[in-house]
């Protein structure tokens, strides 16, 4: 009997994600929280399920001929938040991203919905005042208050507009929001409306700057992301989001979210093998290689 | 064309009732809020689901030989309420539960989570001062606070005992809870757990007094509500809760509410059936009959 | 190569059941019309789907000590309906029973909604004038039109009831209905609501009396049987109804259905599952056996 | 305790649609039958399900910068339809659509099955005899009868043939059908196979003439509509429908119809949030603005 | 920032079960596999639900007046199991077992098909030759042979009465299998009908002996446990076979398992959530308590 | 009473091919076999969803403007296979296959996982030494174990070149695989990642060999078919996957299969429709016409 039990078990991490918080580049977490929610909640249960459902999916890409086996890449878990209140999730999520990027790596968060994200520039805004967003969406996220509420799913592009200020934001694939939105939008930021065009120039014009990325999901069309809370449709196909995201290759990327996964209510799975897949691609591109 | 349009149109209230306000006996509003959900978010959605399939429940009752057709009750539609937002949550259910009772109508709310019964409770506290609460449910729902909140559907109960007091309290059909809660109820309140055993003795002893009742349909068990945010199995049948329901004719409500049922967790809709038949029968034990 | 490629292959008819048409003691057809329902529509797909998953159920039946293989039945598929045409629906339900029960054998039914017991009963009606029905259901099945019109899964019973007149139908299981029917049935028939209490009279009250046995699965609880199409809440439970069943050994059945199950809305199966055991062990009971 | 009960609730309407009758341009109207179905039934609960989902739709488009708060548009509620019977169907809602056009309204019906349009169409085409159909569907619908009934969704167009003649009928994204139709369609009217090539040039060839605009669902590929009864593979992905739809602007539109969508095969929602997103954009095409 | 990361997650073992292996009285690993499964597969993804849906279970158990924070149990997580190889798949279970209980830990193992308790049966005969096992089941599970293949979900009993001969068997809730499994029983082990009679007298019976406990969950009825391979109607309430678990106290129960929970067709999830309160009831009774 | 029993049942035939094998040029058979899947098993299942669901079909191809009733394909049902015996069951496949093509007729055979191809490719190579291979997939299915196993869907076309050498395997639409499946692939087939390119040189680069297709529906995006075991975003749409197939015109194929279909994960149904259209186009592109 020469096996130990645990040489025989799986490993619980996504995507093979298992080298030592002290020996990684990048630690990803999950953030379950969705208490903002107007629709339809779930996200809460995203990185469970990516988790879950990674474990079926190739750590090779064949689009960068790279392998994540040689990442050094640390899954931490989910944190604990508090549902129904955002103000302590936000604090809870800016102090776990404070201590990941103190020891210099980079954080990567599964939400959750959108608002999470603010939690994660507040931390990053602190210590790059120079900071872009690079974010890609169905929606606008910019309103002020949502239904009387400062901090909300549809308010965290503003809110992150709030720390940053003019001409730090880029977002690409927006096809709906109120007119106030796309207004103001175009004085204070870039809006790119539909598509993603405008994508592949980012290398060029932020080049050198800190850039966070933020990816909700449902910029995606509801084809290839079904499992989402507020499923807009006209958005991008899967390759073309996928040849997008490809073109930023070479800029400068200090963290970054995927978010807005609902696997409650996509029973086929396809949409969390999307989003897991587009983890994959993330991470190769911009987590250092040691071949 | 002798018709008009209108007349050529079905009606949208729950279980066809459409008695104006202003002639009506009992006010249903739905009170759809769920932020504070641990497990299994949707319970926004269970009023709007009532509303849909209570189209195919008959009005006539033959457990009691009485027909919906002879109450005069009006159904107001949904309350506006923030996601995320517990405190102003209660505040609005408060706000209408008062406006509700202070024309001398009987409140019915369909939740949403447990936590939105404190909101009625508010109201009706203030004007009964002797007020009871009969609680059906599976969980205790006494805790002080829960992951440090003070407003969770997990410590509602506790916040009713707070503004009514000792001996106020009767809970029935209890199944879980952390030890603290069983302990401490000992002292404050009837706590029978796991059965229904007692229901039929409150008539006797409530005698007079006026009483909310409150209805948690996670007290049945899953196999009747598989429809709940968070299922515990060992519940009592349909059968045997509306037996129990029937027990309590001739007590004094002023008021009841069903919730966390969770339509978005049971696509067969027998949870949301179930729903709508608990409500039809309690329509029929405590409005005022007018043949 | 020794093998047919016939002999490799599994076999599609229900339970089994491929004694072909001439040598078989009972026939058993699918009647997928589902256009008069109400609610959730369905029905139609009921007998594709339990001959698909009655291949996974057991032919021996440990409650009677019996085993279909001694039984020779005959599984003659579905027949072709016109949806939307209610009236040449029945006409072709007739004419099947027809000639089912002209060359002496038994006609078991698989609905579809309930209105097509109808076309049976004609059938049966001409053949035995003295014809009794057994009528398990959760629902009167009694008015005499029902939105305007006279054939509908509300009213088959009624219509049974003008071919076969006063004291043929026994109900049993009823629990929902208007007051009409049910104050109608104290004059004309037999109508036990809520519970099975009674059956086992049966085969003493009609001893030698032809009977049919019409099966409406909502009889059962939806706990039970959450695929059909207006789940009744408060209903019996599978041990219930097949105690129930299995008392009524010895009756004179000529026929019978099982109609109501809608597998669109149960997709874990187990309403099939229901159904199918319960058509083996109607078949154990009235069919010959073989041995 | 300043505010009444109504200023607490949430409106019922669908996309807000909440102005009176009698100050209306547009009026919407639910068609709820689905009983020739051959597939899988379910559209009758389409209306209610954009109803409901339509509250998660902003009332703003960015691709036409125009806002359905500057329309005047009335959400009338649902037919009551006499399941089963499509003669007396049709019968109702071409009374409906009568009453809604004789006091210079606009007609919007949500079906239901596409059968509903020829209820229409035959209050419209009284009224206007030059009148012209656009169509979008995935098949012909131009059989003579279908399973020997004249009244059926796969015979719609045929019938609405029956009453306005050669060349009125302008068909695209058809990609199934019997080689008949296909043939018959060359000699009566437009039928363009496949793709949405054409649909541009309607508003220079019918300049002027009074259009009814009717829009089968699956049309669109499964991809984008995975909702609809009759799921046809190789349709056109949303953003080609949508860009077909805003090229109609400028015609001369007397009413549309929005059919087919079946929300009981989709649970994700995706279905049900295309159908309103297209609704908004036909509404903000052919309602008169308000500004 | 005075929290470390580690602080701020949820952990990710079933039922809070996080003591370390070394310090550890009871281990718990999940063995997910279901190749020989002949109707519905999908048991293979128990374990991973069972922790998922464990989090939101009280660890106190109001029936027992215990909590499993007094108890010493790791979770070692899944083991790594080839897809279609059956015999493999035992000996890395047996391998596994063997590890365990040479270190004096209890284990438990959470299936996977029923198949999976041969595996361990194999370590525990070898270590206690006069073990008895308590099999719970719906089906008998006794076959020589099934399809051809001696291991199977169908042959698992018998091929564990293959190492430990007769009278050592004790099976309770059967209700289907073939008539020579039911012949064969009577003479090498006890089987129980339909019900759990009988469970009550087990201690005083097997007082002493070491006993394994076998839980295929199909011997509750569909309506609790709707999320199961073979759902075979007819089956015992969660009530009923609570108590009959806790009527089990004070045997000397030296391992046990938990299987044929198929998540995949039970998107209500009532059927893991049954499984984690067996879970928890069955450690509560057997870990010893470290108050 | 003129109509006999058979004349009004429908058939129970796919796409209507009941053409009795005597007659027949083609012969269809089911395959359902998936115990060596690893993610989400269920194709067992798929033979019996496209029989179901393919009466909703039309025989008619506008794109080929051919028509099923001018082809003589009969229907032989579905293989008995052993669950878990992945060996005998590639004997059972093989030994059907050779039944058929002994009698001069084409084999078209149903998943299925994707392995059941080697079955028939044993048959196949033998009688055609000189066999092509033209593969759509997602994924390479290219190493020579998994998880230790050399039978399995991820090693099957490694197995197929195992009997036909080097040059002799076209893949396309190839996205997943390790690194060390692509780089072999240089060396001894054609591999064409990502796309269809290259598909349309097929006919006039392999004029006159005799060609086998393997469909594994995994090579449609997920959009287009999310009921698969193992979804791979990224794929081609199915215009795309449908133009690709008619440009193979004029190939000498001599069977082919349709794999990996699973219905379990996708309830809108829209997979199996996809399913039934591309086995509908195939027949039509590959079987003699009769008109």
């Amino acid at each position: 009997m020469s096996n130990s039990l645990e040489e025989l078990m799986a490993g619980l991490q996504i995507l093979g994600c298992d080298t030592p918080m002290d020996e990684s580049d990048v630690v990803i977490f999950g953030a379950p929280f969705d208490s903002t929610t107007s629709f339809r909640p779930g996200t809460r249960f995203a990185s469970q399920a990516m988790r879950r459902d990674s474990a079926y999916l190739e750590l090779y890409s064949p689009y960068q001929d790279k392998n994540l086996e040689n990442c050094r890449v640390h899954d931490a878990g989910d944190l604990v938040l508090p549902f129904g209140n955002a103000a302590d999730t936000l604090s809870i999520i800016e102090e776990a991203t404070t201590t990941i990027i103190e020891e210099g790596r980079m954080p990567v968060m599964l939400g959750g919905e959108h608002l999470v994200t603010l939690g994660t520039i507040r931390a990053l805004a602190k210590r790059y005042p120079d900071l872009h967003i690079i974010h890609f969406d169905a929606h606008t996220d910019l309103r002020e208050t949502f239904f009387g509420e400062a901090l909300s799913h549809a308010t965290v592009i503003r809110k992150c507009w709030d720390l940053l200020g003019d001409d730090r934001i880029h977002s690409f694939g927006i096809r709906s929001g109120i007119k106030e939105e796309f207004v103001w939008a175009k004085d204070h930021m870039e809006l790119r409306p539909f598509d993603l065009e405008g994508v592949a120039d980012m290398p060029a014009k932020l080049k050198g700057a800190p850039v966070y990325l933020t990816l909700d999901l449902d910029v995606l069309d509801p084809a290839a992301m079904p499992g989402t809370g507020t499923p807009e449709p006209g958005g991008v196909t899967f390759k073309e989001l996928l040849a997008a995201l490809h073109s930023l290759e070479g800029l400068n990327i200090v963290g970054f979210d995927i978010n807005e996964l609902n696997p409650l209510v996509d029973d086929s799975g396809v949409s969390t093998a999307a989003a897991c897949k587009l983890l994959r691609e993330l991470l190769l591109l911009f987590a250092p290689q040691h071949p």
